[in-house]
């Protein structure tokens, strides 16, 4: 709230945060994951019993007890808030994969024949996720034969970010069930900011056939809290039009995009910060509700503490594109930094920092950051 | 041991199974995660220990007290034995690889231009694997457009099964740390017997450009125990010779290589039972050692309870393929079944059950099975 946190175990032992089926317990644990498995009709109320106690026609005495719960952000330390059981990346931006496509395949046929049919995704690695100012060490790697054909190996020489937003499971499901698009929100906690950390030479080597490795699980960084979907019910808007049409599983109806402002600053060792990329979770090409229900058509089951994240998300200006790859057009077109330097990739000593936020009508939601300084 | 199973908890009560740094809690917890972090100077004590218990030798009064731990196998059930936090499955087998590069691209190059660099692998879904004896329901998932360029939706025609081993870490990294070729058998805590169920028409429609994701992470069964590597010492054998030479992260010395033989049969719903497959695990071209070490090259963090999988173990018969697609050659030499039946792929009401044992010298080592029904 503002640049304050609120301690709810505080509240909680105020006697001011007592909601039926939350217990002391669920407040202190180390992650969210059995605060999120109370499941939404619980921490719906928290939600609500909190905006009480701080809102401003909120009863004096109250506001100065509860005052007691709350302690300045840069005073504490932020932990990664989830146990990530599973992580699995989306691919979800039309205009980053018809970039990437277009650099790597060709231009006229940017997007390969699935890409319009179905969100494709991919597992990722959850044991790397890590929070955000967690220092993020170049990784090493095998990268492609140069002429005597043995392939190099050495720390990546393009190290890249990627500007994701990532999804929170907070409902189960057992092996064999379905979540369809409409029952989707049921089953989601709520919001991150992800940062999708990747090495585009060895991811280069390695992704064929079977996806993206060693390029990719050496680190991601997230946001340290999560916001959940009921804060972001007033941001709803439409998505872009999916032609051609999506088969019966996919199709949705209502506003399932969200209007979350998101940008990526670089700053260097010497501290020079430059903005590089604004964003929008907006430009989404899928939504969410049809990535769970691609995810869990075969029966698939999620579990609470899930992260799905986005993909990169790009706009269609060239400054809202969602990662180096794209920005430097594959080091064609390196950034100017301020102070003179140039930026084809991230280089050491860089901090690279995702920032987000929603805001209508007055009303501001804040995602915090999710920052990482290479090492 | 035989047909009987030995309730550690039992004999830890009888204070039979006195071993510092053991507790209680250990032997009753669902899972073996918090077993196996007591690491393997504890574990080896609790195996050295077991075994003397019930050798031949033993006091017959010991061995007398020591029978109450026991049931037969066929009275308990067995459950999932481990809480699986990161899966990864790779592609090892170098006559699998060439099986399918023959088949779904040119028979000349069957081998991508990065296989014989790196043992190729890929994040698989740890929330679906369950225990042998889970019934597999057969997955529905879209698969490529016929003629009307719509793409066709519907439970996958061509389900199969992949034979494959998995081994379980025992001794968890920080993020950033590098686990040697020489180090990895440290880090390892034993083995299981694995299926990786596959969907190939829903592979062939999803997997490019990051990889196969619904056409496998609907089910994968393992075994319900887990081998100890320290079990496997006598089992030790060389692996293929790797050429060209490998970089030198991947370099090893010793045997690295186990030999254990692998049988998977189809029974019918009528109850005809075929062996389809007789491979054996020494085939793999990548040693367990090497995949470890090129896992961790780029700094990514292992955990107790990871499960990382072989990739379907294929040998150089075709009798040995461990995979319907091979078997069957996608379809063209389909399998006689006893009751005249034909399989290209697994239908539903086939039970398929993966066996393997070690044999040497009069010792013989189990892994039990992992059988899977399909519904």
């Amino acid at each position: 709230i503002g640049d304050q946190i609120i301690d709810l175990s505080v509240l909680h032992v105020q006697e001011l945060l007592t909601v039926p089926g939350l217990t002391h317990k669920e407040l202190l644990n180390r992650y969210l994951n059995d605060f999120i498995s109370l499941g939404k009709t619980v921490t719906r109320q928290v939600r609500t019993r909190v905006m009480e106690i701080f809102s401003e026609d909120a009863d004096h005495a109250l506001r100065e007890r509860a005052a007691l719960s709350l302690a300045p952000v840069h005073e504490v330390e932020l932990l990664l808030p989830l146990r990530i059981g599973n992580y699995t990346d989306f691919y979800s931006s039309k205009e980053h994969a018809t970039n990437v496509g277009s650099m790597f395949r060709d231009p006229a046929n940017a997007l390969l024949p699935n890409w319009l049919h179905l969100p494709v995704g991919y597992h990722g690695r959850a044991s790397s996720i890590v929070v955000s100012s967690t220092p993020i060490k170049r990784p090493s790697g095998q990268t492609a034969p140069g002429e005597n054909g043995i392939p190099k190996f050495g720390p990546t020489m393009s190290l890249d970010f990627e500007l994701e937003m990532g999804f929170v499971i907070g409902k189960e499901t057992q092996l064999g069930q379905q979540v369809s698009t409409e029952e989707a929100e049921d089953y989601i906690f709520g919001l991150t900011l992800f940062n999708d950390w990747s090495a585009r030479d060895i991811q280069q080597w390695e992704y064929v056939p079977l996806g993206p490795f060693l390029a990719k699980n050496f680190a991601s960084t997230m946001s340290p809290w999560i916001v959940t979907l009921d804060a972001l019910e007033q941001f709803r808007v439409d998505g872009p039009v999916q032609s051609p049409p999506v088969l019966p599983y996919l199709l949705f109806s209502g506003k399932k995009n969200y209007d979350i402002h998101l940008k990526v600053d670089i700053t260097t060792a010497s501290g020079h910060q430059k903005t590089v990329c604004n964003s929008n979770f907006k430009y989404m090409y899928w939504n969410m509700c049809q990535q769970l229900a691609h995810h869990t058509v075969n029966g698939c089951n999620i579990q609470v503490g899930d992260l799905y994240a986005s993909g990169t998300i790009s706009g269609p200006d060239p400054s809202s594109y969602g990662s180096m790859l794209e920005l430097a057009w594959r080091g064609t077109k390196p950034i100017e930094m301020p102070d003179g330097s140039q930026r084809k990739f991230i280089q050491d000593g860089d901090t690279v920092t995702i920032r987000g936020f929603a805001e209508k009508d007055g009303v501001r939601v804040g995602f915090g950051e999710a920052a990482g300084k290479v090492v």
